[in-house]
């Protein structure tokens, strides 16, 4: 790290969380930045990740990271806290990433350019004290990154460890063999639209491809075509599409409408395409 | 614009949308902001738009805008997002307003003291590189945003075109006839409190003033006698009133209750209103 | 409040409030902020609170003030907005707070030190000129808050009451007789967690201490054994525990599950304690 910041401009802090919006847990952290790094600017990335849902909090950090100034990027999904999984500080390319070792920092890390460093914090002098174990967002990760942000080495903040012993995100693999096409809805976002575990870079030379007719089979027995499109307007009103979405993964999604609704589809559920 | 601003002071950004916070959507587009324009402060005006609402966007930004020093006013509820609707930004009184051309920044415009200019931004040299046509939150409006905030000449950012052609709002019209009123219900807040599409100033003269007694009928057939009053606790607890709200828009209320379930009514209902 | 701040470095605002995220509402009182002073800092504890529920309000308040930096707390929870309550700015420790005269100022004020000096406001020279009764959190507290913030001394805002006459907030008290306690439930957060009215520091030499089995009865006739402990990773998954929360106050939890589910139980419930 030593190097990569030249002066003593402060980083901005980039705050995500599952703590919702209906307590005061963020603004608790938010407080607690501003008494070590008041110099330091804090933007919400979204608190509203489903309780403990780390895949749909770490697809988020990634979809934003690639469009960031370097910044500390404080995440807490957290269904571990108070448990034995480590907390950490990474450096990835430009970027410090902040938040419990579950997998959680992993795809952002990897969209910022891999990891580079890796330090536990568990133990970190800058930690408040604090005789209770619930609230690490508050106790270990605001102050942490609070501490980076305004320029602190991060020698200083944890004990450094091996970069490959950062967990990693397991994502379910797409299954792709001549003109079928297995996939999994990774998201579903609050238009309804599904985010599937395909980027469009896989899928080159394949049926998937602009102006195509695509069947989509779900494991609940439905079965549409639908036109693989550039945008919702390309197709009328009411009418299902699948595209390359604003993060480059296949989505499906209905014109002015819901196609989680439409398709009958959550996370988790599986789907097949093919040719229509 | 040119002689607008004096100096290099920024302007800040006021943000409104209908992508809520669920997702990263919102700070996605901050942390653009934040690359193009550091110096720049961003004020959240609401995010909980719902999805497509553009009379509800519409009316929350004109609610705001009197209320501001000079701004950038960033907007986006956009269901037409990708299709050949047009980007602009306009300059309004003191104010700038970027967004979608659908009429959602039309009484901002208005209240802000009417439209000066009016620039195309579809194709603005300002707009992030990005084959996908989905999210222009973050791949135009939030960089035209930021860079007229930061001081950019609008003359840099999109091709000035015609004040007149800008997309205006169509607002129901209540109709007023001697003692009978026909009116439209334009919103419903939290609370359940219900805008109406009558201000207090069409009102003068009509039996609809401080202290009266108001019939109000709507068309499932429900009617109900409240009192013209100032605020919720001029009434007894649970008790409905008419009163001129915070915006000077007509509104109902139900003192510490939910007007939108007392009188079963939800936005773009009609509503008789008549002396009791 | 003279020699309290040395120079002219603005206090940061904290907001918290019952508006919610789908209207206007808070970003109107930011603006009105930003325009007094736009050198203040605000920072959002949360504006989630449930409509009209003071002592949630209150509880966030007193929770976040330990942690924070010299603020001016601004807080708007108003179910009584336009009656006669009073409008208060109080000075409590290093902190200002600003809000209605209702409560939910109380918790805080003594968690940050105990009441100093106690302002009415309700007809400050500050607040802004407006014909409307109902929306004081614009009209009012954001104008004086943002005063207070840049260094205005209170004496010109209001009017020197009583330190006696704030209203303080009334908590249900734990019945702690023996073996036997019967304690309610304050408050339930995101995650399905209950907040008991009974503190860490109340039970010392209790049998409700680190390792005990704990008998759970519940009004609805619920009988449950639970462990006292320290996080919730310290219970099999799906199990629940009491611990001391991140605010030292007694909470029933569900190691990555929901207690108020579980339990039946909501806030205001009571519930009684036991030896298991």
């Amino acid at each position: 790290m030593s190097g990569m910041r030249s002066g003593p401009q402060p980083l901005p802090v980039v705050f995500l969380t599952d703590f919702g919006y209906e307590d005061e847990f963020t603004g608790v952290c938010r407080v607690v930045i501003d008494r070590i790094a008041p110099q330091v600017r804090v933007t919400d990335l979204t608190h509203g990740i489903s309780p403990g849902d780390v895949r749909r909090g770490a697809l988020a950090l990634a979809a934003a990271i690639p469009y960031s100034a370097p910044a500390v990027w404080l995440a807490v999904v957290d269904p571990g806290v108070g448990t034995t999984r480590r907390a950490v500080a990474v450096s990835a390319g430009e970027h410090m990433l902040v938040g419990p070792d579950n997998g959680l920092l992993w795809p952002a890390c990897e969209a910022a350019g891999g990891v580079d460093r890796v330090w536990d914090i568990s133990q970190s002098p800058r930690k408040l004290e604090s005789p209770r174990r619930t609230f690490h967002g508050r106790d270990i990760f605001s102050p942490v990154a609070a501490c980076l942000a305004r320029g602190d080495e991060p020698a200083g903040i944890g004990t450094e460890i091996e970069t490959g012993s950062l967990t990693r995100l397991e994502l379910p693999a797409a299954k792709i063999s001549g003109d079928r096409i297995e996939a999994t809805v990774l998201a579903r976002d609050r238009y309804g639209n599904l985010v599937l575990n395909l980027s469009a870079s896989q899928l080159e030379g394949s049926f998937l491809r602009s102006g195509a007719a695509v069947r989509v089979e779900t494991a609940g027995g439905r079965e549409e075509t639908v036109a693989f499109a550039g945008a919702f307007g390309d197709v009328a009103e009411g009418e299902p599409l699948i595209y390359p979405d604003s993060s480059d993964s296949l989505s499906l999604a209905v014109n002015r409408g819901d196609a989680s609704a439409f398709f009958d589809l959550a996370p988790d559920d599986e789907i097949g395409l093919a040719p229509a």
